[in-house]
């Protein structure tokens, strides 16, 4: 597991951070997810007590919930107006960076409709974000905490939608980066991966040969200097994903939805909003009431889903992902164990859909709503169509729906299908003929 | 022209609107932009009395301008906060529409500092709309004259942006769609048009033969009931653009930029945001100043800047447009003169770029900004790199640059540039010798 095998230099990094006064906002401290043992702020990941994740404990502000939604109402029309719940200074939006969230939560009336929902559907839909996925939330987190850690390189593994936002996010702050990908990608990726003017180093291998080479590059004095938006500052970047439980609360009304269904890569969005819906409860910035989690997965790659379906939580990795999926395809899900955990406390669930499916899924959003998905987003739907029919999601409550990504990054899912009803030549008697009028 | 051979058909229209009571807002007439001959509103785009272009004539909202402000300000967070100075109905956020803008208004410092700007260089990026370009704002606006006027399919000509626009735009609201498109378009471009689940039909011809299609297809039975966005739906899409006006404006804080930099195609959206300049200052949102519009062109098809150059004004069609920005290769622009008239009057000015000069000014403005630009956008920074070194553009002077589109749309431009900049094994000895850490 990554996160064990750098755990060495993750000592290092602490004792590199020392007692410096991070301006972090409202948070405090690291802390173990699994034995709660608290640790300063700065560039760990791992807990030293028990090997555990660590994340960010916060201090949040304590007094009338009115007065703070107003304040929240008040702020940029951003992520940031969230700042007071994120682990980023108080000014962050005066800063350079790509000020990413606040995107459409579509009412999807007509989605509905098909899918015989009646308590209201709703689309989050993270292509709005700069670089068109929800990558560019946890990211801005990272560049902040790179910038407090004086970090002068923002890196990271990449097959796709992290890339360009790591590369899109240094430039616009100034920093250099260096992002790592498998050789061979996509020329879209490979693309968007470089157009930022960073480091694009492609490495003879695998994605997973990509990965073994940066835990070797953060333990490395190579490495020094460097902030990996998924190692050393994770429990930062990992944050951002909370701005998304934000964001639908008060796109809501601040109500809690009572369905969400999310898609499950890593794992780490899921368990983020989870956590940022918690915070809102304590804050009592929405009403405390029972929401199900429903994780989403594809068919080539569902450990998470498997396990939850087998009834044993086990998380058995799989080795090799065969899904159109790709940013869904991880084999081995870092926080895996607590998505099946979250699903199962909660009353949600979780499954899986085929290519095919996904496919399917993506046109019917389209054709619906007129948001145009990537794969992930089509697993999410699929999933959610699947879950709707087995009677697990309630078409009588209030369901959210996550597009995390822009179907201009996966064109070739849908190529073969997406083409033209009719070829004609330049006249109205062909047109007629062809029967479209 | 266009407009004009289809002109039988607007009297047609004409008599069909008869004397409906559209709610379309401010609007309350159509307004010959030549002779100045008023018309009922409708789906008519020609004078009657001159054949000049109609356009939209309002009653805007008069009173204190403080409270006009405050009542934009507590609008929604899209374009629609603007709907007082738009046609369209005071509840046009609560239907189903795509709700395009409030894109961000990018302060571009590390781009002015390339450039040598020192009074404020801003980019508008309208890659943040929906189907990521700023088609979105004409077709909504051309969505609610469809709806008012009873139609059923919503059409139009397109080699690219207009084509997702219109499709994903028409699937939200549930209306039918029918896209027309020339042969042999690149695959990105097809499914973008074709993925919203609408009739996209593919003519055996050229890009003219298709608008010229149109144009027949608008005058016969067949097309009874169909809104064309670019044709009879015209004056009120047009309308559109304004809203980048009223948007960049208020992002500066109620405030005129000194200098405006617009890419030109039909030169419509130029033409509009003049328009919307002008009419803040009527409304006393800002300060009346003045202001220079500069006009950008790409090399390959430049009508507008040749005849802003050769000092005659007269716009001569260019017969083969040879350019990689697609986008704005629209050899006989119907707004050309006027784009001209308003460089002349404002004080600005208009150029144009080369192909190799696009693509640099892509890398620029990826590399400093973090934003990925289609063609277009490369052109207008291009531009305005160029007319700065002229000193055309006043580098003391408050300047914001147009990017119109997304590069994910036109990845071919950059494709050959935006490559990694190493491909190594796996191991920190060879990341060591590529001499990148």
């Amino acid at each position: 597991m990554a996160v064990q095998t750098v755990a060495a230099n993750s000592t290092t990094s602490t004792g590199t951070a020392g007692s410096a006064p991070y301006d972090l906002g409202a948070a405090v401290a690291l802390s173990c997810r699994e034995c709660g043992t608290r640790t300063e702020l700065g560039p760990s990941f791992v807990c030293l007590e028990c090997f555990g994740p660590l994340e960010v404990a916060y201090e949040l502000p304590s007094g009338d919930p009115e007065e703070l939604r107003r304040r929240i109402a008040a702020g940029p029309a951003s992520m940031w107006r969230y700042a007071p719940l994120l682990p980023v200074p108080a000014d962050v939006a005066e800063k350079p960076n790509l000020n990413p969230g606040l995107t459409q939560l579509v009412k999807a009336d007509r989605l509905a409709a098909e899918l015989g929902v009646t308590g209201g559907l709703y689309v989050k839909d993270d292509s709005g974000n700069p670089t068109h996925s929800f990558k560019d939330r946890p990211v801005a987190i990272a560049l902040e905490a790179a910038r407090a850690f004086g970090f002068s390189t923002l890196s990271c593994s990449s097959t796709g939608n992290l890339a360009g936002a790591v590369g899109a996010a240094a430039a616009r702050a100034g920093l250099r980066s260096c992002v790592f990908i498998p050789d061979g990608l996509e020329q879209s990726k490979v693309v968007m991966a470089a157009i930022y003017g960073g480091e694009l180093v492609a490495i003879d291998g695998t994605y997973d040969d990509v990965n073994r080479f940066c835990s070797e590059l953060i333990g490395d004095p190579l490495g020094e200097g460097w902030g990996f938006t998924n190692v050393n500052l994770r429990p930062f970047y990992a944050e951002g994903s909370k701005s998304l439980a934000y964001e639908i609360c008060e796109q809501l009304g601040w109500r809690l939805p009572d369905q969400l269904v999310i898609p499950v890569a890593s794992g780490c969005q899921l368990v983020k909003i989870d956590k940022g819906l918690r915070e809102l409860i304590r804050l009592g910035l929405v009403e405390d009431k029972p929401y199900r989690i429903y994780a989403a997965q594809a068919e080539g790659c569902s450990p998470v889903s498997r396990a939850y379906k087998d009834g044993t939580g086990a998380v058995r990795p799989v080795k090799q992902p065969d899904t159109i999926a790709k940013s869904l395809a991880i084999g081995d899900p870092a926080d895996g164990p607590y998505v099946v955990d979250i699903c199962t406390r909660t009353g949600g669930a979780a499954d899986d859909v085929n290519d095919a499916e996904i496919v399917e899924s993506i046109a019917l959003l389209a054709r619906t709503e007129g948001v145009f998905a990537e794969t992930a987003g089509g697993v999410t739907l699929g999933v959610t169509r699947k879950l709707i029919e087995s009677g697990a999601i309630d078409p009588t409550l209030t369901t959210v729906v996550l597009n995390t990504g822009d179907g201009l990054k996966t064109l070739d899912a849908v190529a073969a299908t997406a083409r033209p009803t009719a070829v004609i030549r330049p006249n109205l008697a062909a047109f007629r003929e062809a029967g479209l009028a």
